[in-house]
């Protein structure tokens, strides 16, 4: 039995709770002005419910060598006795991937999901084998029920995104009600999951105060396009494939991954799924059912080597052309089975991260040049967003009738963009609310407010087992060193006489090749030796030595020399040693 | 008298040279396979003919910390006095920029050019202030000649791009006859330049071998835009503009700042231009008569804060999200004048780059928070290209009727989709010639070859003053660092005791913040006092002290334990000194 018993409670306890404090505050901690990192909490009295918990990606240029960003929660931290449960909108990581690194630091309270949600993040957090054991409550997308959690009431009701069981909650407080979209898309004709449920949408929207609604693609006109389109412009590029189809998508598109592989089985191919994460959720998926995959479709790797070219599809990680991605890997030869053949066709059903379209653009000319007949969303309609155009939400702002209209999820022009578009529905500037990351949003029975305090909200990096070691200071020693390199000197001064032991060890990286710098060397060790003897009176026994003199000289000075001889910057440090 | 006497050969000279060398060398040193770093040479016989001279732009992940990339002209370097003359398209940096740092290299050689691209050569030359002295001559775009250069006859022809005085070249030979495009599009009506003249290439047309075309839009359907087009959409900005307008673009393209001026006079603003390149670039294009400005038009910014905000226009550069550009510090706060006030416009009016778009976006969300009114060229045509679309492609190819089709510009995925072009035009495989970059064209009287045959022409790196001296190896070591730090170990060891002198001396930079790291820094001094005593016999007099030993023991022990303990791998450098 997963399902918890949905409690109900006895209506004056509520009654009680709704005289004890009057206000509601919600306080998104990620997901606003950036895409990703999904997490927003609500605050009444002495109860908490979180929606969503999730990771971002780190910008390269800002954040070399973080692997992921994901939520500040300073802020629960000392309230973790009032959080009774997170709810998750659906299984992808920028809503459930920060749960691993975070929730024992909030007390490790229960999670509520849909069955595949639930299932991905299990199968995760096997992966962490220090993190604690999740107590994960079950619900069903086509059982509605309620659940309630301290004073809230929370309800659920599908929706459309690029994974099955998304779903989206209202949420009942004593003084207004949420209606909180997670990620959505409307799809009248999806090809494996359900429309979204437009009539529960309706029948829950009676008396909705704050329509929080996922405004990622606010500045795209129109619908989005359904899966059944995308499928049948899938169907053309298997129809005509005379070899090996190499399918790329996101490695949690469960939704793609399904039309690749039931597009194989109808055209007699056998289908090798490849990339950790990919492998992991497609598991999951069809264990769970959501995945409908034949008997003998799936095959491995070396399975494929020995049947025909034609009769193979490996749906794969890489479409955004990510170093070590399995399709990079194909693509440059460094894959244990795989090699690009002439007349391989190549998928790219995706759409390209921002930050990531020069990479993607090499992957191609690679793939193109080994002969590859390659296919991407930009050629043809084969990927649909997950995210509602802005006619969707326009289509929903009208059938929830909300008082207040906050966008979520998306940059700031984003949300603007949104906030633009429920501006054309009638809705005035102090209806709409556009707030930061950490800004705190009251509601009362007055309205909702959007008030000038902020919770702490900053980035949190994670890189490798740290999370939140990382900061500003090991951050700009990385792009410093990234950009000229670093050059240590190493000095060993004598304590006797003040004079250098021996000649300086030099120690430089990133900065010029020193095989093919002899000359510059010579002069720098010259260089230094006098720089110590002026630092130091080298005239008197047992000289004093103050070593952060001799550093700050030789940093100031050695810097400009080096600058002026190559017009580079490389961190300088200089290390003395007295024997 | 600035434009040298075009000398005309006796007949009987260029048989002769006929007769000698049957054979005539295409070699495309950059531009193929990527965007920018535009360089070619024609080799026939005892003469050499280069037509532009481009740098790149470096792409931050791969390449960190460089400023350039230029092409390799290593094959060139031991041909020197066969060079006759290198031959400018246009003015802008991916077809200039490279001159300063590698002229010299290959015998400082005259170079043909129009008259704007030659004032922003010289201009630019003044920059590098041992960079020797140029010998350019000017040709006129209005006034067609023909100019001998050694065996080789050079015609050129006017083509519409974003910088005025744009030509292409037709290039005559004893083998066959080259046209080349250089960077072109067909504008019927330009805001500030001649059309495209169609009728002259028609005529240069009779007898065209191979036909060198600019595919860097070869994927985009239709026809470019008209400027006149993009002024229409300026225009309605500019009406609407309650305050100060700040107007972006790239730094080169004087038709669009034109515009800009135009508008900003119509609409009786002043106007500042700000941005270095841009202010030299509009300085030589306003001196030689291609830029037109009344008189009291452009301002400082000190007399642009005494004006009302409605009557200025700033024109600057940062349209890319570049750190350090003019945008960029007046949108966070660093510009020593300008600062985003509420009801500012800004215009992006130019595209993204391939690798800037989250740069961009960051920039977007920065100037809508402080409530500026942003434009950009996805939410309406505020940009043309530069570059021919699908259509003009066409047309080009319909009229110059060449036996060969070479694409040029553009990543390897452009040229194919150019390639498909001139098929669906009638061309077959073997008239079309994809090459890469470095790969040798052969053009004899049998017809147009690309032979397997590969010239040099890999990256050459600028960095700071330094010209091909930053490869491979410092490039991995910037990575490395930049991906996880760096971990210098510095331990000094009593030679006579083969023990430490002192507890060994830490340096740490982009690793982990050491001040929150003691108990770390505790585990690994002792550890390394550990790994020295394990290494060295410290148990007899004079102990054998081997450095490499007790580094590589460093190295490999300590290298696991800081992976242990932080799932990252610092650039471990172990310095021995012995006392």
């Amino acid at each position: 039995m997963r399902t918890k018993l949905i409690e109900k409670k006895p209506k004056e306890k509520i009654i009680e709770e709704r005289t004890k404090d009057k206000v509601l505050k919600i306080v998104p901690l990620g997901g606003l002005e950036e895409v990703g990192r999904n997490m927003t909490y609500f605050e009444y009295g002495d109860d908490i419910i979180i929606v969503d918990m999730g990771l971002g990606f780190p910008e390269a240029e800002t954040m070399p060598g973080v692997d992921f960003v994901v939520p500040n929660i300073e802020s629960l931290k000392n309230k973790k006795e009032k959080i009774r449960g997170i709810f998750i909108t659906h299984g992808h990581y920028d809503h459930i991937g920060a749960i691993p690194y975070l929730i024992e630091q909030i007390g490790n309270p229960p999670i509520y999901a849909t069955p595949l949600s639930r299932g991905i993040i299990l199968r995760r957090q096997e992966d962490f084998p220090y993190a604690p054991k999740l107590e994960i409550y079950e619900f069903n997308k086509k059982e509605y029920k309620k659940i309630n959690v301290g004073v809230f009431e929370v309800e659920w009701f599908h929706v459309n995104h690029n994974i099955p069981d998304s779903v989206g909650f209202v949420i009942r407080t004593p003084v207004g009600n949420v209606l909180h979209t997670g990620d959505f898309k409307i799809d009248f004709t999806p090809m494996c999951d359900l429309p979204a449920d437009l009539t529960r949408i309706v029948e829950l929207s009676k008396d909705i105060t704050l329509l929080m609604a996922d405004s990622t693609n606010a500045d795209q006109p129109g619908h989005v396009i359904s899966e059944r389109e995308i499928m049948k412009n899938l169907e053309e590029i298997f129809k005509e494939a005379p070899r090996r189809i190499f399918a790329s998508t996101f490695a949690s598109l469960i939704e793609r991954i399904q039309q690749l592989i039931w597009l194989s089985e109808k055209y007699n191919r056998k289908v090798v799924i490849d990339g950790y994460t990919m492998k992991m959720n497609t598991e999951v998926a069809k264990a769970l059912g959501y995945l409908k995959v034949e008997r003998f479709t799936l095959i491995s790797p070396e399975e494929a080597l020995k049947l025909d070219p034609s009769r193979v599809t490996v749906i794969c990680t890489g479409a955004q052309g990510e170093d070590n991605s399995v399709l990079m890997r194909i693509a440059s030869g460094d894959h244990k089975y795989f090699k690009i053949q002439p007349q391989d066709t190549v998928i790219f059903s995706s759409s390209v991260v921002p930050g990531n379209e020069r990479s993607v653009q090499m992957l191609k000319d690679s793939l193109y040049r080994q002969g590859a007949r390659v296919f991407h969303y930009q050629m043809m309609d084969i990927h649909a967003s997950g995210h509602a155009f802005r006619e969707d939400l326009k289509l929903l702002i009208s059938i929830v009738k909300p008082k207040y209209f906050m966008p979520i999820h998306g940059h700031y022009f984003m949300l603007k963009q949104a906030g633009e578009i429920a501006k054309s529905l009638g809705y005035s500037d102090d209806q709409i609310i556009i707030a930061s990351n950490g800004q705190v949003i009251e509601m009362d029975e007055s309205g909702v407010r959007l008030l000038d305090k902020k919770e702490p909200a900053g980035y949190v990096f994670v890189d490798g087992l740290g999370v939140g070691d990382v900061g500003e200071v090991v951050l700009r020693d990385r792009q410093v060193m990234s950009q000229d390199g670093i050059f240590v000197i190493v000095v060993v001064i004598d304590s006797q006489t003040g004079r250098l032991r021996t000649s300086p060890d030099i120690i430089s990286r990133g900065f010029v090749y020193l095989r093919e710098s002899q000359e510059l060397l010579k002069e720098v060790r010259a260089l230094i030796k006098k720089i110590v003897a002026k630092s130091v009176n080298q005239n008197t026994p047992w000289p004093l030595i103050n070593e952060d003199f001799i550093k700050n000289n030789i940093k100031e000075e050695l810097g400009e020399f080096l600058f002026k001889k190559t017009h580079r910057r490389p961190m300088l440090i200089p290390v003395i040693i007295q024997v």
